[in-house]
């Protein structure tokens, strides 16, 4: 198929937002077109520029015989700010407060357009480090995790509380909640993580952190390694937190039940996006 | 911000990528950019081309004070061919097998990039039903779910086995497993589904169709429409199916445990797309 510059913008940049952080031979684009070599860069260089000066992200080229272009999804800080204070003020609704002062989210993370925003705030702070793939652990954290995936191009794994049928053979660990301290379970298909993989830790929500401390856990009993782990809310005012390094999105600083009030700011993100970005 | 046709272009597609099924109005292009809208009608005539050349979708024109563009994800015959074949080639290895004959399916459904092939697939074959949101049940049928959301622009509701405090107060109903014939319970969060919502249902697996048959209940409580149900996986040698119209993405036609031997078959979905795609 032959195709002129504005066919092949408009094209190449939907096959770009498609393969975030894959790296595409130039050669690809020009079989594709039927165009020299040399066109295909000159298109890819408005791409670029635009995508850099909307905020969209990063192209980068490798040079060489296997070299090529990489959209790497980036956030501007800006937008990022726009986002967070969108995300703070959604959840600072007092209607949200349920008995024993937790919050209501579902409608947040039953939001894909704003699950998508959380998926490229994480997939921005995490764009550099090394990452094979994305773990949760059912149910809440799932649609947060899929939409930072999706901008790394790397698998999902779900941990699961309880063992089912169409896993296969599993592996279990015992863990510590944090805040209740009582002793839960968690189960990993044994299909599902290879020894060695680099894996970002992702879920909705972390009071003392005794959930996420299980995926730690359960990442050693594979063999694989810590790559991150990101949070969308954390609860302040807890005794003892059981995980160190994080980033989060946003805050819980304060909730209370009797006056039904809820005080939510930035998280430590910020700490960790690029200022050039 | 001046913007060139080029780098409009570039800045265009992204933005009806990222927003699917929106009526977007030319003054908020022609606005954004500083053009005339004449030329932002040019720009979008040489994306409506792209986009059907490629089978990306189409881009519905809205006339009138009121009208706007509006990109609607389609995919292509043959590229929904392409697809579903591969989905069947993947899912008849067999090293799938588990015992009871079900199919380990986790790391398709833990692929980012074939759960968007599948959104786009269901989100082609219902675009032009009235969908207001898109339930399904914990746990494997969510990324399905969200992928098909995405395309959609409507909001997920997710059904649980068991009630969470973090989600206030739900509605739960006892179904009839079609299979087992044990009688299960889901509850569904009150908040999450208003009263004469369209509701698609997604799920990855069906069988004889009783978990989709407590949704399609489920719906019946909150007073809400069904506008369709979509599988990943039928399989097939049912005695009675419990639901009538859905489509299938495949159908699983023979599963041999003892010879460890899986026949996979295209679903019903061809029968549903549009052909004129």
């Amino acid at each position: 198929m032959k195709f002129r510059r504005s066919g092949r913008l408009v094209d190449m940049t939907y096959y770009l937002l498609q393969h975030p952080h894959a790296l595409v031979p130039l050669t690809f684009f020009s079989d594709q077109y039927q165009s020299a070599k040399s066109s295909i860069s000159e298109d890819l260089t408005i791409i670029k520029q635009t995508f850099e000066q909307r905020g969209i992200g990063s192209l980068l080229t490798v040079p060489g015989a296997a070299g090529g272009v990489k959209f790497i999804p980036r956030i501007g800080a800006s937008e990022a700010r726009e986002i967070i204070d969108e995300l703070c003020s959604l959840m600072a609704k007092p209607e949200r407060l349920l008995p024993g002062g937790y919050l209501y989210l579902t409608d947040i993370l039953g939001n894909p357009s704003i699950v998508n925003q959380i998926g490229r705030l994480f997939a921005s702070v995490f764009a550099d480090r090394k990452i094979d793939l994305v773990m949760t652990v059912a149910t809440k954290g799932i649609p947060v995790a899929y939409a930072v995936a999706n901008q790394l191009d790397v698998p999902v794994v779900i941990v699961r509380r309880d063992s089912k049928v169409t896993e296969g053979p599993t592996v279990s660990i015992n863990y510590v909640s944090g805040s209740s301290k009582r002793i839960q379970t968690m189960v990993l298909s044994k299909r599902s993580l290879k020894t060695g993989s680099n894996v970002l830790i992702i879920d909705d929500f972390m009071k003392a952190g005794g959930t996420i401390n299980g995926m730690v856990s359960m990442l050693e009993e594979f063999n694989a390694n810590l790559a991150g782990i990101g949070v969308l809310v954390e609860s302040e005012g807890v005794e003892e937190r059981l995980v160190d390094e994080y980033i989060s999105v946003v805050k819980l600083t304060d909730v209370d039940v009797k006056e039904k009030q809820i005080e939510v700011s930035d998280g430590n993100y910020f700490r960790f996006l690029n200022k050039t970005n």
